[in-house]
This record gives C-alpha cells, structure tokens and sequence, in this order.
C-alpha cells in the first residue's frame, strides 16, 4: 500500500496546495500522469478543479487527467498510473464514486500498489467509513462505507479552536462521541499542514504538529512525528 | 401545526433550557405532561438526559416521560400530549427514530395538531431531510429523511465565526455547498438563543437576532423577528 493522506489542501495565506507539494513530488516519484476525482467539488465545476489540480502538478511534471471526463471511470481507476483525490465535500464525493463503482476500483489498485493521494474528503474516504468528515451532509450516499485503505479513522482539519460564546461541540467532543458510537476504532485527528504516508506496513505523521489520538476507554493523545504508529495499522 | 423549533438548548454561560424555558411554558399551555425522545445523547445516559430535562420542566409543572422507557415507542408518541425532542447527535437521532418507527408517528401527531418542541438536532429532525446538521455522521441512518414538520431546512447553531488561521470551510460556505446540490430548497440559519415557533401556517422568528436565509440563485439575507417569514411555509 502507498497512500499520502493529507489534511488540507491549504495553509491560511497560502497557495493551493502549496504546502504538500514537496511531499507530493517525492512520494509520486517517477509517476507521469495521475487520475484526479473531483467530484467533491459542489460550488465550482470538476473542469475548473482539474485545472487547479494541474496548475500545482505542473510544477512536478505531472499531467492530471481527470475522471469526470472520462467515458468508463471505473476503467480508468484500472489503468491509473496513480490516483489523486481532491477535498471538497465528502458526501458528494463518496456519493458520485459509490454511483461509478470507484470505491472497489480505487480500493483494488491501491491493495495492489498503486500510489493513491488524497486531502481532506479525499483523505475521509480512503478509512473504513466517512464518519469523521467534518462536512455537512448535503446529500445523501448510498452508503457510509469508503475505500478502507486504512483500519482507523481520520479527522482532518482537526482542530483545538473553538469560538467564544458558542454552544456547539468542539471537534474533540465531536470526535468522543464517534469513539463512544464505535468503541473499536481509532480517530487520528490530523491538523492541519500535516499529512500520513504509509509505505506498505509502515505509517508516518509529516509535518510540525503532533496528532491527537482518540480511542474509546483512553485518554485522548498526542503522538508526534518521529514517533512509532504501528499500533494503527 | 404547532412546533417550537430552538435553536440551542445552553446559551454560553447559562443553566441548561434556561433561555428557552419561558417559551416553552408559553408554548405548551395546559399540557401538564411531554413524551421526550433523548436519542440524540451519545456520551451521557438516556436516563440522565431525562433527568435533566425534567429539572427543567418542573418548573413549569410539567411531568417528561421518557421514550427510552416505553414498550412500544410508536404507540407512547401517539398517545402523547406533547413529543419533545432534545439535541445531541442528529445521525444517533434519527436512526433510532427510524428504527423505532417514530418519524412517521410524530409526523402524523404533528400533522394532527400535537404540539412539538425541539432543540439543535431536535430542530434538524422536523426539516425534511438532516442535511443540514452540524453534527459529525458517528453512525449510519436508514436514511436522511427526516419528519419534514416544515418545508424549509433549519442549520441552527448558525454561527458566523471563523477561527483565525483554520481553512475549513465556514458554516456559510457549508450552506451554500447545500444550496447548491438542493436548489429548490430554503435553509433557515437559526442563531444561538433564538426559535422558530409555527401557529398552524403562521412562523415566527423569536429571539435577539436576526435569522440568515440561504436559497438557490438569491444572494443570502437576513430577517428580523418581526418580519413576514410566509415566503418559507
């Protein structure tokens, strides 16, 4: 397994995808050419996204095909160098992948070695299920069952913040209740500007925030990135 | 038809239901006992949200039975005077809502004059669907459709706070991602320490804010508790 998980796809007073882009460029390695999902895209058009995504890759040498033009989406998941899934929202997201059968495509290659990157939704549906997106349920899926490249959840943008005189949960008590709902699963919250590699068994948090661990019956955690997350995988 | 539709149960820094609880009284009149649904409650008992509630409501006299308690959950919503419906998780909501037969109960009692009050995602399972939520999907629904107790979507807990340096998405981008995939429908974003009640085809705003409406193809746009909101039923 190659994945590249990352949290976001921007740092605030950033470029697009600025920040991952060195990580992108080393892990993609000798990959020419990725197949882009943009279907998390609702406020702007997949063509427009595909034409962010390849501004960015055209720094690397990278062409970006992109799914949504493609007649058989499935088939192209087959024949994909490397697949590359872009944030957004991640009902609409997993909707449209679940309804062109890339879910069990893009779960295939990826068992099989194909690289596979994503930010946030895109890094949402890459775990068991999409139950720790941060996103408003806009429509609704067939099912919450994602790609399952990775046995524990992720939380990305994940957040200490909470505004002032505001009632809603905090994202940790959000969180502590998905953990008290599935007792058996892990939720790495991964902030933002940071990403998850894994290399076949191996998992490595990038970046220069720690991650915060949730897990039902432990106290919630920080692990750091020199740190051993084997207990993860 | 008559509901009362809260946004919030706590304002910052105050008791729990302590704002709402004139409203309440107001709004339940001679009804001396309410049916309460405590799904939403994920990290606390369904017994110490009863508990709380009824600390509550004995101020006004009023006795909360507990749908948890109950045999026959369907049959207690249709011999109820009054079905009261607390916050929480709306995905835990509704899908025990649903399991148990209760949307379409409550929604025929509803339809039948039964008075209604909800708050946060007790608000969100009258709209039509869930979606639109703040809540984190911690599990699975049958399904997003909801009780549909009013045609409009209600977002409460509207917030217009960003925090500093985070790029998530901020509530407004969230809503106009829903417009966006439902264009035919309203959503009503509902500020803390602020209701909606509804008088037969009569809505009211009530509250110290205004409320911000978001449709397809309009620009968004405040409304005050005094206006006409018959634009929404």
């Amino acid at each position: 397994m190659r994945l590249l998980l990352i949290s976001n796809s921007t740092n605030a007073g950033e470029g697009f995808l600025e920040y991952p882009v060195g990580q992108i460029r080393e892990f993609l390695g000798p990959v020419r050419e990725v197949l882009f999902i943009p279907y998390a895209a609702v406020t702007f058009s997949y063509d427009d996204y595909q034409s962010k995504v390849q501004a960015r890759f055209s720094e690397l040498g990278v062409e970006v095909r992109s799914v949504h033009r493609e007649s058989n989406p499935a088939r192209a998941v087959r024949a994909a160098e490397a697949v590359v899934v872009g944030g957004g929202n991640t009902f609409a997201l997993i909707r449209a992948m679940q309804q062109q059968g890339l879910v069990q495509a893009i779960r295939e290659r990826a068992f099989d070695g194909m690289p596979y990157i994503g930010w946030s939704a895109g890094s949402n549906v890459a775990c068991p299920t999409i139950c720790t997106t941060n996103d408003m349920p806009i429509v609704e899926p067939a099912s919450f069952i994602a790609a399952g490249l990775v046995k524990f959840q992720i939380n990305p943008h994940y957040t200490d913040a909470h505004p002032d005189g505001h009632a809603g949960e905090t994202r940790e008590q959000r969180i502590l209740e998905y953990i008290a709902a599935n007792p058996e699963t892990y939720v790495a919250g991964l902030r933002e500007g940071c990403m998850l590699r894994v290399e076949g068994d191996r998992l490595s948090l990038i970046g220069n925030r720690p991650m915060r661990i949730f897990r039902c019956g432990t106290q919630p955690f920080e692990v750091h990135p020199d740190e051993d997350l084997s207990f993860l995988m």
